[in-house]
């Protein structure tokens, strides 16, 4: 009586049930949901009809009789498209419903060269790279994609964004809808859905945790009890503008100075051995003379991490996470990165605040955008709403 | 049919849409649920059987025929009791099922003396504020209780407060469970009840609000879409020991110095103006200083709004709130006290992150602890989970 009525499920809350395996037969609904066997069965039959389900092997039974068949999502009934735009290179995905990779692309892009030109490229690329898959446009369930800069979620818009010119308030998601009619669409700031994928994927049991990125700019992604902390605006985690703790006249893009941004980034770490005579260009020659054992690119790697530990500090204060994933093109230097992060968070913290406080790489690297572009669709797709709303639009009873 | 699909409506989701007013006849409920005229008539009876529900009075009908009965709950049913313990007060009160209190009764009291001589108190008050509203043990159907310190909502217990000697992993829920059996309790850190109480009663249409208590101590609740933010071990908002601008040697209780708590908190602004040959020895009379125009004081004040503003700055970036609500004892001194955190603040923040955020002045005031255990309350024990578990332990079928 009770499980019936903790759990009302709908056929998407039984879709949820078989995805997460927490009751995966005819069976095992029927005592997880409380509802009656001739409902289970109907709405599993609603669910198989839609192509959401398939039925699986049937397991070895140990009693007498037939054992009873496996309930599974049908992870090829269609494909999810994912992108990740960065500043400067873009990750395209083609992503069966359980998130798997079919086919995958990086390429080198110029986020600044507006939206125009970049939406283009990624609509090429995804036509190429459904092709690869052996896929077509008439597959494709859900568009999952990630810029970095503040979005409106709702409206699938960017948001004033500081280092995407010509992007603001264009109709990101809407363009994509068109292109694809009948898939659902989703826009997110990229930290965010890079937390979401180190979240699902590596840390799924932790119900807090903050994914920093340090390439470029500087951003966090939050996770709180398990979901995108999405703040006015998706604004939260914009940390990078967090007034540093050494005293600085060096200007941030945001008219401040001594921004965190401005003073620990990739752009700084750049700036900062350009002027110790270095020749580099980008975030990845300062990786490269760091794994080359360079002491003094080295120190100022570490130098950035303390500056950054400073502001995370103060994070790790407001949400007290119980993990802080560190990303982004500057994490391949991550010894001395995570050394300066760690000695600034542990030494400014509470005792009580870091005791359990872990701080790590990321483990999805240069894919933890495109993963979290295509988790971020594929949840909202199979959202259990979504699915009822879906099985209503064919005409099925709930 | 999407109606039906997306609310799949057990008793205690029909109770949650006539007590937020947006069904409150059984035809409302047919049409905002989708179930049929039977099921929501048979799960109506059950709420009314149950006492949760009561038929109010008909409008006016336009029509012909009979105007259709009003549904409302049963705000009599019985009585919530509610908490707020300071380091030096005591809030408690009786109040009825909207939360609207019955009773209510302000003392002095030292957090230090301790679990049980406070506990005591408590159960002594409550008994006082009982026969005061004429009303009895068995009535009372939930318990809110907020203390000034972390802790573990799940197991209802302080975790390492700082300035609440001896009530570390203290049971405090099942003491209170014990002495009121049915009773659920529900214990919460009083800067996040107050967090909920301003939410609830004044901002209800935000969903990212900060409330930041100024009192012997610093602390903040945050509200990220529409709930209280825990973070792990309930610590979130934990920013009193976020290290100031301004470098200090001044201790705080957690071994480090320069904290903001250690320089901007009520206590030490007492430490201040002793410093500075008054004789103060509370937070109340820092506030009575700068009623009374005394200049010295009223500077002390802004400045400390003014460090305390630079610790906000790093929780607007990372939360994103569309609102900062100032209260407890120092924000009856809240002009000086906001000038100085609103100075900090827009300084430092990037401009897009100020936009829209306004710096205001709690509303609820001394209020806002208790009417915030109360509502913590309420809420648990009206969510529909809770509802519904209640109308199955009595039998009652979904």
């Amino acid at each position: 009586m009770i499980g019936s009525v903790l759990a009302p499920a709908s056929p998407g809350e039984m879709l949820r049930l078989v995805r997460t395996g927490r009751a995966v037969t005819r069976t095992q609904l029927v005592t997880a949901t409380g509802l009656s066997r001739s409902t289970v069965m109907h709405r599993v039959g609603a669910l198989l009809s839609a192509g959401l389900l398939v039925e699986g092997a049937r397991p070895d039974g140990s009693g007498g009789g037939r054992p009873p068949a496996t309930l599974a999502l049908n992870a090829g009934l269609g494909v999810v498209l994912a992108a990740d735009l960065g500043a400067q290179h873009g990750r395209l995905a083609v992503c069966d419903l359980e998130g798997e990779a079919l086919a995958e692309r990086e390429e080198p892009i110029h986020i600044a060269d507006g939206p125009d030109a970049v939406l283009d490229w990624v609509g090429r690329t995804f036509d190429a790279l459904l092709a690869e898959a052996g896929r077509h446009d008439a597959d494709v369930l859900a568009v999952g994609i990630d810029v970095p800069g503040p979005v409106d979620v709702e409206r699938g818009r960017p948001v004033s964004p500081p280092i995407m010119p010509g992007w603001d308030d264009h109709p990101v998601a809407d363009r994509l809808a068109e292109r694809y009619p009948g898939a659902l669409v989703r826009l997110e700031r990229d930290v965010q859905a890079m937390a979401l994928a180190e979240h699902r994927r590596h840390h799924s049991l932790l119900r807090d945790m903050v994914f920093v990125k340090v390439a470029t700019g500087i951003g966090a992604g939050i996770i709180a009890d398990g979901e995108v902390l999405q703040g006015s605006h998706g604004r939260a985690g914009d940390i990078g503008h967090i007034r540093s703790i050494e005293p600085s006249e060096v200007l941030c893009s945001c008219g401040n100075h001594g921004c965190v941004a401005a003073l620990a980034s990739g752009s700084a770490l750049v700036r900062r051995l350009k002027e110790a005579g270095y020749a580099v260009e980008s975030s990845l020659d300062v990786v490269e003379l760091v794994k080359a054992g360079d002491a003094v690119a080295t120190h100022h790697v570490r130098d950035a991490g303390r500056l950054l530990g400073a502001a995370l500090a103060a994070l790790v204060s407001v949400v007290a996470p119980s993990l802080v994933v560190v990303g982004g093109d500057l994490a391949d230097a991550s010894e001395p990165l995570l050394a300066g992060i760690r000695e600034s968070v542990y030494e400014r913290c509470s005792p009580r605040s870091t005791q359990e406080l872990r701080i790590l790489s990321s483990r999805l690297r240069e894919r933890a955008g495109v993963v979290g572009a295509a988790t971020l669709a594929l949840e909202h797709m199979l959202a259990p709403a979504a699915v009822d709303a879906r099985l209503a639009r064919r005409g099925v009873a709930a």
